[in-house]
């Protein structure tokens, strides 16, 4: 079956005119995206800058259903190799803008490459915002993380700090008190940002240390972190704090300047979707950490791949496009 | 890290009171939650007639990212797997009966027994109508599928047909009319109840034949099927149809009796939900299909999972929880 699929999608290939489907991002949601819609006899092309998105950056992942433990680039990799089980064309590049003319779908790449598409899933992800200190890049995956819900449970039993005194760094440090002796927090500001609700959580925890006014200098280690240096914006003391993990929570940055004014976003930035992953414009879908989905995971993304791609099939469908590039009716 | 997670919810077994989470089912969706709520250190307890539900008896699944191809049983496996790595409080038991009092859940079981939590998923899936004609139980995965996007790609090439005349035995007839050379649609009464937009799709299609006013009297095999027995209603008479695979589209029921009216239901008998999975109802989620989730997935399931588990710890942190059973303001 496998064959007969390859070959009738190398036919479509060859077919003039746009695509089924374009997927912009492959990511689990991009790809998932993919492997769904391939599956649907659908002709597909998927626009991306790289593979694995921020999954091929963590360090293990142990909430991914299906395996009890693996890391992000084996994960990712599995993916890719779904992915490449179908005839999908796979377009390395960086969208640059997308926009939408008689109900045909366009992106053109930084090389100036078209790729049109009758309907679209946005599965750009987020990238997360960066502390942009000595040893960051170095450590990431190996200490460094972005993502406390999968990771904090690497670091039981070890010192740790998070960056960021926002909710979500807040939701970092919650988790992460209740299975580290020791936990630093890292507020540049002032003041914490975070809900009181959440700040009373961990009120008279002995294992909480917050640090405010304080600014992170380097990060450090051998194989692994072994020392955050933060300095105190006040005084200017230094302090090597004594951790093996650093959870970065300052913020992520959704992926969609490439979108233009297409669609209004949310006061995060992101592409508010419905249950159904629809945005509003007939034939445009997103899916996964780009969108407003409340949840940012792995297995939530993917989740959300799968509906965008067979709600995309149904508006083929629907508008009136034919299964299999219209040679059904042909039989 | 797991030992110590281990004694740890072995103490909260033994403290008196209300679990955390009670979450009703066990297939991908309430694994899932159950996964994903044991890690955030919530103490859960789950309550379900079985393990997998639908997705023990798909014969092959080839779009759980992660894994090219698997058979259900295998893959409920790996979940069950997962979740027997934490101590999770797992029952088998039918829930005869669910209630809230004074913000706790109570699930009563057909046994008498009594499980209460702080917050409840409801993720007890669907039950497939059945024919209820000999060999459906016999050849269920050797032939006989509830779900066409799950196996349909399993059945390239072969004969196939599909029993039931609406919008899913349409969509099935649509996929399968592509990669099949042959497929037969039975519908028990004399007219067809699928969108008229889903009925064009495949007028005219050489390879698709439509048996109207017509029941099934029995499917046959050896090993797998070869044959399904339909009798035409009006003339009485019978055929063997030359298939090796029969698709059964007649309905699924949401398994929600146990819940009497403490939630209103949707047209199709399941529970309304938005995007983060809530009810409407402080504390009461619900994830799967047993959910209005626009489509019916095995890795759908698992996100909406993930998503109820995270609402439903973010709804225990923020209504005055403490995290670790309230140890942590102790330390």
């Amino acid at each position: 079956m496998q064959d007969w699929g390859a070959s009738r999608a190398r036919e479509h290939q060859a077919q003039p005119g746009p695509y089924d489907l374009l997927i912009l991002g492959a990511g689990p949601a991009g790809m998932t995206a993919g492997v769904y819609a391939a599956r649907k006899q659908l002709r597909v092309a998927i626009v991306t800058e790289d593979i694995g998105g921020q999954t091929s950056w963590s360090s293990g992942i142990e909430n991914y259903l299906g395996y009890l433990y693996i890391t992000g680039p084996e994960l990712v990799a599995k993916f890719e190799e779904h992915l490449r089980n179908f005839d999908i064309n796979l377009v390395y590049g960086k969208a640059a803008s997308f926009a939408r003319s008689d109900g045909i779908f366009r992106a053109i790449t930084e090389e100036g490459k078209e790729y049109d598409g009758r309907a679209a899933i946005v599965a750009a992800g987020k990238s997360p915002k960066m502390l942009g200190v000595p040893g960051e890049d170095k450590f990431r995956g190996r200490g460094v993380s972005y993502c406390p819900t999968c990771d904090a449970p690497l670091f039981a039993g070890k010192n740790v700090a998070v960056v960021g005194g926002g909710n979500s760094g807040f939701d970092a440090l919650i988790q992460l008190a209740n299975i580290c002796p020791k936990v630093y927090l890292i507020e540049f500001m002032e003041d914490l940002k975070a809900d009181e609700v959440l700040q009373e959580r961990v009120r008279g925890a002995q294992n909480v240390e917050i640090l405010l006014y304080t600014r992170v200098v380097e990060i450090r280690g051998d194989a692994m972190v072994n020392c955050m240096q933060v300095e105190n914006r006040a005084t200017g003391e230094r302090r090597c704090l004594d951790v093996e993990g650093v959870f970065v929570e300052i913020g992520l940055t959704p992926n969609t300047a490439f979108l233009g004014g297409l669609v209004p976003l949310n006061e995060y930035g992101e592409i508010p979707v419905d249950c159904a992953c629809q945005t509003g414009i007939p034939g445009l879908f997103a899916a996964g950490d780009v969108t407003s989905v409340p949840e940012k995971q792995i297995i939530i993304a993917a989740g959300q791949g799968a509906t965008a791609a067979l709600r995309a099939y149904d508006y083929l469908i629907r508008t009136g496009w034919r299964v299999g590039g219209g040679s059904l009716s042909a039989w």
